[in-house]
């Protein structure tokens, strides 16, 4: 079963006529009980749950058109983008899954208020959008489960990004992924506020994709990861009913170091902590210790994000005066400008 | 099984009659494949092996003569401890099980050349060095195994204090804890080195006992941790046989990250990495990528131990002024003088 395979089955009966334009935009997300390892590389399907919290107004917006060239058209914030660098040919490569004809190509405007120096990552708000603006190009009115597996086969956390709020992307079991997809919570928490920091804006020097392999293929604790997810995400769903943030922080937390203890076991070890990390986690953990309720996660890189509610905001942004807050539930007015436009 | 029975189990047939006075000296140990977890916490049974370097002049010198007081007189550097401190405390209640009469008392006159500031244990050496005292004392004539079982009842890590070099400690199973004793390899190493950088000398927040206590409990990874331990321990015997210093930085560096994993992993987490950890980290991956043959390994603390042998001394030094370096098989002449004597 290959991804062709895959889109086939999905767009199977739908139209191939496309409209004008479509745009479409879909948020980054950040997730509180991580996904790390793959059954299923072609496929990007998980071996565990895992379950993320949209991040509202930072996001990926996508326009699309049909192309007047022999070649996609690919622009990135208002810069067009060379055909031959690596996102040009990661979007085409996708693209390709979606021509009605062989000589079909896109003229494609993405442009992202996630600010990547933060270490949020693009990709899975911008996969998920290309989806949505297909969708809409295209007509074919695909339910969000669908549209979920269709952005999973760009970049596996994608499939998170379609909706807002709280979103558990079920790892399933069926060797074609079609019952692998992400689903949003009923849960709102206006409350709730993430904060990024950003610490260091260099690339990494193990991908994500190549550092999930290797811990599947030689990690023993890798072994016990599904346990502790299967744990970690009863807890989190708890909590998150609760509203109940000590709980939210202390599972999310615990989570992103059981992955970071993951990688750091693995032959060769990964380890993304820099300095500023360590200062940036022990200032957390100081400032907790004096009754601050702040709490941190952090996905396969240096970067930190914050976690805590409205109650702390004054003063976690007194302690991290460079923070980005976003409230992933509040209203657009509630939430900062996006940092590009 | 408690200690007092071990003890009484050794003792059985051995005299109880000092002489005047009795000097001993053990050495500080570093594990290159760590100890983490205990089967029984009374008699600090293990659960896995681990494999130590001993560290020749670095250690502890201990006197020990029968006292004239009522209760134990202790010198800790030349300085007298308080009876009430918890050095003297550990060493009084350790010397309960070997009193041959209840109002029995010692005068005990310990002295460390190990720099505790550099995060070498000292409980290792001073527990190794008090039982070879008691045994010189009382002129038991033990041999090193039934000694090494006595000091491991004092601090675990000390039964690998009890002889030079690369020294074994085997896990053993029997409830009572007589087949859990360490013994050296035959191997030499004379171009070896171990440094110690000295980045914090505080406290640290959570000791290894309570840690321990807490991964066995709590970490899912824990149930992973002997079959790693079991490749390391294999894998630095083979490189400890050819003496290859790759092999040898290679394991030793990802079996303390791996056993650091396990600590992040631990419900709630325990890290005690520093900004200065990451830093000394980064700087020997750095070097090592510019064709430095230097390793590290860490114990349950933020200290870095650093890995390599005389050929790449000097660059060594270069990179890490402050760096403490120790050659454990080479002669004294080759060794740095006590910092205390």
């Amino acid at each position: 079963m290959t991804p062709r395979d895959v889109v086939a089955r999905i767009l199977a009966g739908r139209g191939s006529t496309p409209r004008a334009v479509a745009n479409a935009y879909a948020p980054a997300n950040i997730a509180l009980v991580k996904y790390w390892g793959k059954r299923d590389e072609a496929l990007n399907l998980p071996v565990t749950n895992s379950l993320s919290i949209s991040l509202g107004p930072l996001g990926s917006h996508v326009e699309l058109a049909r192309g007047a060239g022999a070649a996609d058209a690919i622009w990135l914030n208002g810069e067009p983008i060379p055909a031959e660098s690596s996102f040009a040919r990661r979007a085409s490569a996708f693209l390709d899954w979606f021509r009605p004809a062989p000589d079909f190509t896109f003229d494609l405007r993405a442009r992202n208020t996630v600010p990547t120096a933060a270490g949020f990552a693009s990709s899975a708000s911008g996969f998920a959008a290309l989806v949505k603006a297909l969708n809409a190009l295209f007509g074919w009115d695909l339910p969000p489960r669908e549209q979920s597996i269709l952005a999973r086969l760009g970049s596996g956390s994608a499939a998170r990004s379609l909706a807002d709020g709280f979103v558990e992307w079920h790892a399933g079991a069926a060797p074609d992924g079609m019952d692998s997809f992400a689903a949003p919570l009923e849960a709102t928490w206006p409350e709730l506020r993430v904060g990024a920091l950003v610490l260091c804006a260099a690339e990494k020097p193990v991908g994500s994709r190549e550092g999930m392999r290797r811990s599947v293929a030689t990690c023993e604790f890798y072994r016990e990861w599904p346990a502790r997810v299967a744990r970690d995400l009863a807890e989190l769903k708890t909590a998150i009913a609760a509203r109940d943030i000590a709980a939210l922080g202390t599972v999310a937390e615990g989570n992103a170091l059981a992955m970071h203890a993951l990688m750091a076991a693995t032959r060769p070890p990964l380890v993304y902590a820099l300095p500023e990390t360590m200062t940036a986690l022990h200032a957390i953990w100081a400032a907790r210790r004096d009754g601050l309720p702040l709490w941190f996660t952090m996905d396969a890189g240096p970067n930190v994000k914050l976690i805590f509610t409205r109650a702390a905001e004054s003063q976690v942004r007194a302690l991290f005066p460079a923070v980005q807050v976003v409230a992933p539930f509040a209203s657009p007015a509630e939430n900062p400008p996006p940092a590009h436009s």
